[in-house]
């Protein structure tokens, strides 16, 4: 693995870095489109390297039960199945388990759950999903963790510590008796949890450290807790991660989230927000989002966002994606999908810019205030799973 | 208007001929990508112009009622609307009325119809759907008609005839006392009702003749008549049409219904059938249409059609679009869409070329006989609405 801290921003713990994968280098903060089923919703391929997506999501859940590890495999894996010959990073399912599946049986070697579609059984082991990502032939692999919900107290938190940290234990042994089925490299990222106590926090990235990992992911975020600890907890966790890891705060964000996660020390970062909030009809822009379907806009013939350049921002007006919205047009979908994620892209890649210039806590504050003193406000939680449908 | 017939084909009634508009030149025959509503389903303006669409449709009705005359004004017309630079046609509503509203009352100025939308009262006369078309600012305007079913028997078809050409003798004065809101010219198409009934189509044709308008539209068939008097009545009626006035058969249909008619001497067509068709799983290839959500296409790992070059099977096979219809994934009614809409108009240019080069009927059998003897079968019916929704 190779990982390359270019710059760390003066007055803030924002890092530059790079990240190389055999499906080419990530240049880090980096926002990740989430394609769940092996598509991000409503947004072509070429699309997502129009935008200059450097990396998308992909879910292990999802993709074992459709199209199934068969079809994959007989494919040559998701690159080829999908067409996108960029990297590829795959949840390990572990979210999903939690927040998609009707029942779910947790035990000491593994997870029994039913499938969301078809109530069907199933059964992921630490083991068992990382053959899974074999077959996908993920860029970065997850590993298996439990995501307990934000409320779930000190001890259950402690006890799913442990059994997350001994999945990770048995996942790192699997990961070095296996290789990858397509020739290129499959990294491997733990995944901390603990919930909001600092103490298991420590334990759990001590211990994943001690295991050895190609990269760290700070799970159980982002589940319902109130911003602020969201933030408290994961600075507490970049400081106890290597600097010379990549750091990936699963499923954050809003855009003011990603900020202060990166004014933090994280890398990377994925969520539905804006493809999920797309298809909703609410679109970013610098001055804060914008309910696109209302009325108003219909006579408004300015584009979105006016300092974006992506395809809907330089071909159509608020007016005509309103009236999409309004006549439920699939291609309003597509456009807000199109326009959200370029939002985010720029985001991160101004992020990065602003770092390398050692501007980046200057210019966080002038995108917040703007963002929260705009038309639209930032109304969004930051209760986003960190993963999808 | 200019429109320059180029060539009749050798042992058949095929031409290929350009009409020239203000919005660049159409070669005919082609097929008109419907876009009801100011977008064509699921599909990009640059698409559009990828798969060389030369003409696009969008509907009276449906943009009186949204977004409304006003906005439409207010932003210059449709094309800016839209941001469409090609030809646009537009029909004028009265299939709409005829399909779609819960109430309608024909009555002799005008019809009385309730929005599906709504429930609202509207009112169409010959006058009003002009205005409308006047503020869409499309190339090509529909005169309003009444569209009766297929089984309305002799005598409603004849009083319906009447009054579809007494409608058009108000449009005709209407058109020729206002003018174009946008500065390009706009044309206008008579269309020849009389059902199933040969002496009521010569009536109307003459009628019109006698009126006299830049094209003339074949209406009142598709509606559920057998494809052979289909075959027929549009014959009959091309007969009676001059030569040096571009013929449009509306809502036609199969490709099979296509070629048919263009060797009857059609030259313009439109059908919902590619996009609908396409958001429903149902892909056209010249070995006849596939049902791609089967499971057995999760494992072809060939695009969709590999004679065609469009982006979806440029780019993907059918196991990945089988996997994206049967996980319900917005990206497979694109890439569906988008293939059908460029498999209708590269059958049309082929058309086209074989007409140019006097080969027509030979290689209509050909592509019937592969078409009817291949995988699937063009088992969709002519029941296709000229319109949308």
């Amino acid at each position: 693995m190779q990982f390359t801290l270019e710059h760390i921003c003066e007055g803030s713990k924002a890092r530059a870095a790079t990240l190389e994968t055999d499906h080419g280098s990530i240049r880090t903060p980096i926002f990740m489109p989430v394609g769940t089923q092996g598509t991000v919703k409503a947004v072509e391929q070429r699309e997502l390297r129009e935008m200059e997506a450097q990396i998308i999501l992909a879910n292990t859940y999802h993709l074992a039960l459709r199209p199934g590890t068969e079809v994959l495999e007989e494919h040559g894996g998701l690159h080829r199945f999908m067409n996108w010959d960029g990297p590829v990073l795959t949840d390990s399912g572990g979210y999903q388990v939690y927040s998609l599946s009707e029942l779910r049986k947790i035990e000491h070697d593994g997870v029994t759950f039913q499938s969301h579609i078809d109530g069907s059984y199933h059964r992921f082991t630490p083991e068992r999903v990382l053959d899974i990502q074999r077959s996908i032939g993920s860029d970065i692999m997850m590993i298996l963790d439990e995501c307990p919900p934000a409320d779930c107290g000190y001890d259950y938190a402690r006890r799913s510590g442990e059994l997350t940290l001994d999945w990770a234990a048995k996942a790192r042994r699997w990961i070095d008796r296996t290789g990858p089925l397509y020739g290129h490299q499959q990294l491997a990222f733990g995944i901390v949890q603990g919930n909001v106590f600092e103490e298991l926090r420590e334990t759990s990235a001590r211990g994943l450290m001690d295991i050895g990992f190609d990269g760290y992911a700070i799970g159980g975020l982002a589940v319902g807790e109130p911003a602020e600890v969201m933030y408290r907890i994961t600075e507490f966790t970049t400081d106890i991660l290597p600097q010379d890891r990549p750091r990936y705060l699963m499923g954050v964000g809003t855009p003011v989230n990603i900020l202060e996660a990166i004014d933090r020390g994280v890398d990377m970062f994925d969520c539905v927000m804006p493809t999920r909030n797309g298809r909703n009809a609410m679109v970013f822009t610098p001055d804060g989002p914008l309910m696109i379907k209302k009325e108003r806009f219909l006579h408004e013939f300015v584009p979105i966002d006016a300092e974006c350049n992506c395809y809907a921002c330089s071909n159509f007006t608020r007016a005509y994606i309103a009236h999409l919205f309004r006549t439920q047009e699939i291609l309003g979908l597509q456009l807000a999908s199109l326009h959200n994620l370029s939002f985010y892209l720029r985001l991160t890649r101004d992020a990065r810019s602003a770092i390398l210039k050692d501007r980046f806590p200057l210019w966080k504050e002038a995108f917040i205030r703007r963002y929260h003193s705009g038309r639209g406000s930032d109304t969004s939680t930051n209760e986003q799973p960190r993963s999808n449908l």
